[in-house]
């Protein structure tokens, strides 16, 4: 099949696996739903003449596009969703099911954040404020559909060394109306006190409830425990990290010791700018592991869940991963 | 009396109020040593013809004199345990014991932060790694005696905003030969698991036991505890904060918010320098309040005491607080 | 389809309904079954004449039943059970699965509370003391099960002010020949040492595994747990509350004040009965909510669960809320 | 020595033995009060004509005091804290010690509840909100005090069953214009949310710290614990339980089961007033035990102690218990 | 159908059910595999003629099969877990079924423990030490796992008294290249601060998430919470236990005296071998129940659960309990 | 001074010195009470001239006592119980003064185990169930005097791996007529929801309030607090650890690893007697540390007292330690 025949309708497997390798598909619901459509695309075009060989060109297709990059929680997920949606005897009917399928998971990622926003905000009532870390647009979905609700919603802010994504966070409250107060991370306990609710968004969720996000998160979460503040993660499923489920750790990324030095505070404070080959190491773990038991609940398109139950709901919409075609 | 007829040994009463009234001298230390010497010379060149007259004399000396600084922790000190010295039924007998307990408090507190380093040192085994929160010049002599006795320690220092003093207390560590890796805050969780003693300076400790210090020291706490970490807490006896005998709480300061957005960082994240009038709130507190059950020793030139019998130790050294002579 | 026609076997979606509102209804149960009973009688009688028009009838019928009693917890319930078994190409074919499932349904509930009692009741061993809150008869179930199987159960039943429901509790569980000490509710902590469970029953379950029920609960619960003795919630699968899994939270009713002061006490004790415009407010809410980290089972007619997992039974039963045809 | 020589100063200590034995003299401080004055007035009259022989007689009075009534907290902390007090080698030395020691205890006792108070309304802030359990004029002082420095501060008040002291505390609470929000004592966990203080009297308080007071407190203090609520214990040193210093434990009163159930609730909420031989037992201790872990704060008239460190309070006022004259 | 015409292909129900009750056939995964096998034999050979009569024989197969063990934890997960499978409208379809079911069935079984090691390899990272109690080959399979990856693994071994299988434990790790440290079970708390996961198996698990293992398995798994150290266990699905989805606690069994007094100790100890009738008392359980709140994975074939949510895989594997054909 | 002239009336300081040098005094109260008879001896003996001259020639005599065994807990704290009782400006009244404290000290020292025994008892009551770890004379004192006191005691006794002391604690109880319960270590858990009291001794006592003791200690601990069990210490004063007053750890001994091994358990276990250098390493710690949170109360000769506030017993008793001669 030439690509010439397709009409230009869609971009090819090929083209979306080069399109999310050069980084050119980027984000997590972006490349979610590349993949979704680039499958739909090659059922669509398929050639096969048995069932059989039908669905080995579509696990062909989901390798391929596996492989541009393994650490993507959302890729493997949307590949799972869809290939699981094949049914049928002909190949016309698997045609069928796998772009049906396809569309669903397209146009449920479509209003994910917003029916996740108005999940999220139920848990909100009016007067409420919320302490937020780093920058999460699940999370502040939650506010905006609360906001839109009517109520008043106030936000504590904190900053979230080291790259201050909390003035992100400050920033877009402000536009919602929602008065804010910023802090530094060391004050977070202080105004706990004043705190409804911790709000938190994931940089993915493992299937033993594990909650991996900006590095603070876990520390946070401790202290809300502790002062009896309810920690509340907001996290789209195509989040749910589909290698924990077969007991795989995630890796923690180090960045760059300039994310933590990058104001110059050092030598202004210090009156030294000679720190060079024998001066202090600095460690700079962009994200850490809040363990199940501090938090509340996780806020999906799906609903609300105990961290302790997400599991199955990762299980009832990618499956088992043994199953993998590019395992 | 005039103030020549002294000789020009030690500043009067007068003098020395007024320099710590002008903050020309200030800092815990320097305060108590300052008081303490004055009411010795005001003990040297009493002319008082009765025993209870100088006591009234005295008296009003450590009134005036508490009164310059009355939020300072160590002044009060210095002057009730001068005070509480006098003995004997002379005007002479009391002079004495007045200068002798001076100069006990005097020779005491210059050797405090020694004594005290190496009662901290001895918690802290050859191979041990520390995690250090702002710049405590208490806490940094527990690692200098330690090190002095040759073992091999290592430092996680927390930076500490929103003043980074971490930076100060890399350097300070970095010049004993300690092995420093510089975390921001909310890295600290994480690095517990690699630490061997939480070691933290104080403000002040109250007679409840609580601790209080820069902002943050409570989060760490809490999560120390959890990770099984224990805490230990560096200060002289000076610290002991006399009003919470009382059932006084401490006032935390706050601070300018220039403090949290000096960096400029702001505007340079969100594209906007147009905070103003409308914009968030910065709250910046100084310290916060650790409560005993999360600190396991506080060590000081006396010794090591558990949070929660340190009320005692004030006691004995400082007396009850009800028989103030400026109350 | 004129009333008539029905031969007066069950009363229409149009009788159940006003019944419903009028609270001739009433009880978790009753509103259930009636309501899927009304929902099988709109299938019976059903003239649709295509599949998507019965689809349509019976959803109309669904909203029209939810909308007597938005806050009925059972209510949704019943009418989410029955719709999702509507199954089949032809309209003969989904009146049958309606009709089929509604039998299910309401044969299932009739069973509930005693299934729910069986499987309670063997948590309980022979001479085991349970202490209850409240008066819950799917509570009173479990013990009535563990004595009809031989067991010795003893319990300790608290007061539970404001309204005495203890005493009910006692009655009942005399006359299954248990016998009873009846504590005040600040007694509960000093007896708990005698106890080996906490049994109470819910008025509700969150899909975040929260368990509403009576005030005075979630205070026992954290006092259990603080003891080592396991506490355990007998509820019908009927009170998972569909409107949680949205992430709605249940509105806690206040009561009147008079069943606080309702004995005379406040009168006889303070010999003054001027209480008025310028007295005290009474607060009473009638329910609290018991996070379920404070819970140990939830035992319910399909088996008992950890509260975390609860939500995946809603599910399995009910569905997921968002495809409510009130919706 | 003939009661008339005694000019009718002061009864004798067989006359205050026979008042405190006929309860004519009862209360905590006023038993106290009396056993020093009748010391004091023994010692006032002695015809011992040796040191020794004085001694013998004063320990002989004491002797006769603590029988009367062993079991008041307050009596053998009066007569311990007198005869500690005895000084000197001949007798009048020893009279005149005596008689200036039980001045000292009688005029601090008197003050001790206006000090305590003082003590702990320093504790309390402008606007906060306390949470009462039982009746203590010890709690009320803390709470006068803070009105009396213009502090706004508002109550909850638990209703405290079985014997609802906590009308008496809510009408005495009004009178000095705190308001007040009366709640059962299965909401105070609810209530604890809006809550700054936990502040409850003490019956009596054990050498390892353990605070007995009305039944309920432990409970609360769980709660406040896992709230994060600090729980203030106002009690003046005569309170502190001198037996417990030797590993006594405090023996709990059952109390009337009519206290109970006075208000007839039983039969009209069940409608069978029957209830008699057969019916089930009420058992209703007066008293629980709160652990020292649980407890933040004992303010007393010397001060605020951790509970962790009263029993040095205890024996710096009252000496060990070994060398009671009446062991 | 006699049995020489089925061409001794497998053993019969009859046959498989003598030598289950003979011991013969023993270890949860033999006679799991042996009873799946067992009801193919009898579907293959089923002489029903009608669907329901065929349903009916292979129900008293199972019950005739699960009565000769009601206690094994895998006899009904493997006979419910076959006869969950039967599908079709004729026999010779319900044949099909049931074969192919049982096949899966034994093909899961006998890969269960190589994948659940990979399973529970992918938790330990290069470096790691585990901790183990008492002897699993499911927890050793994921040690094997790891170190087949290359990762280097560590080991501390309890002795696990009374019966020592820590030594077994020790050397099954030392074949595998693991360098073990040998602790007595009371030093394991000390040893948790080099431990990064505790490891242990499982004899069952309940449906509330409880852990039932080797005595002295709950006092380990408090331990290591409190130290901060994750606790996983290794096991099976067969492990999972069936009756205790309905409620049903688990019997720990007593074992015999002298497993604990085997070593001859006491008397070389104590010189004195009287212990007589009037000696003291053994008591020797097996087993203990660790609560979920204590455990951080259960790690099976199926991938990794939080323990609160290991109930809903027993009901995807064997579905609801109140179904089976022997109740 | 010739030994001759003393008229054998004690052993001289070098005498007692090379003694316990050699190990023939041994035992910490024997150690105890030899060195506060040799300083009596030396002071009696003395031929000091001037007082000062007699200061001098003790405090080398107790220098020369400590170096003997400067591990020894007891040993210090005898020398400086009787040093600080120097008192008086002649020789003469500083040799009664010694001679007098010495005195003071070995008769207290002789009742203290008896005394503490009556402490200890007064917290079991009638019916309790004690749980005991290792063999501790201290703590079966308390079971002594509340067994004479008429109370009916039991004991579960955990036999305590590796040396299992336990069976001596069992032999000793039955002999008091205590019914025993003999558990492995490894039941503790289960058992302690029988038990009203843990009951151990202790090696010696810390002053951040840690209790060093048998290896498994702190395991117990952390499992009596989560089951809300008390624990008690019994511990007389002579064992607590002067230096950790200022910060010193206790230093932990590793005993041999055949106290593990020692019953041949290995080879008849694995079948297995090759292990050598090639085997496993075992690692055997005498000892471990319970933190002051997890334990109740520490019953002396002086009273119970919460762990936190020990460390001014310690200062009563002992003074600060930084005035030692041998320092």
């Amino acid at each position: 099949m030439s690509h010439e025949s397709r009409g230009d309708i869609a971009p090819s497997v090929e083209e979306t696996a080069a399109d999310i390798a050069s980084m050119e598909i980027r984000g997590a619901a972006t490349i979610a739903d590349a993949a979704a459509a680039a499958l739909a695309e090659q059922a669509t075009f398929s050639t096969a003449e048995t069932p059989e060989a039908f669905r080995v060109e579509l696990e062909a297709a989901a390798r391929e596009l596996y492989e541009t990059r393994p650490t993507a929680v959302s890729l493997p997920n949307a590949l799972r969703y869809v290939l699981r949606g094949m049914g049928g005897e002909t190949v016309d009917q698997r045609r069928r099911s796998i772009i049906r399928r396809a569309e669903t998971f397209r146009r449920d990622l479509e209003q994910a954040q917003e029916t996740l926003g108005r999940v999220g905000a139920n848990r909100l009532r009016d007067g409420d404020t919320v302490m937020t870390h780093c920058h999460s647009t699940d999370a502040l979905a939650c506010v905006e559909a609360a906001v839109s609700d009517g109520k008043h919603i106030e936000a504590i802010v904190k900053e979230t060394r080291p790259r201050q994504q909390g003035h992100i966070t400050a920033s877009d409250l402000r536009e919602l109306g929602v008065p804010v107060t910023l802090v530094v991370d060391n004050a977070a306990r202080r105004y706990l006190d004043d705190t409804d609710h911790v709000l938190v968004g994931a940089d993915s969720i493992a299937a033993d409830g594990s909650v991996i996000n900006k590095i603070g998160t876990s520390g946070l979460a401790v202290n809300a425990r502790e002062r009896g503040v309810p920690m509340m993660v907001a996290a789209q499923s195509i989040k749910l990290h589909p290698d924990t489920m077969t007991g795989h750790t995630v890796e923690i990324e180090m960045r760059d010791e300039r994310e933590v030095l990058e104001d110059g505070s050092y030598s202004e404070i210090t009156g030294d700018d000679s720190r060079g080959d024998d001066g202090f190491i600095v460690e700079n773990p962009a994200f850490d592991v809040t363990p199940p038991r501090h938090v509340d609940a996780i806020v999906t398109e799906h609903g609300q869940y105990p961290p302790e139950s997400i599991v199955m709901l990762m299980r009832d919409l990618f499956g088992e991963t043994t199953s993998d075609p590019w395992e």
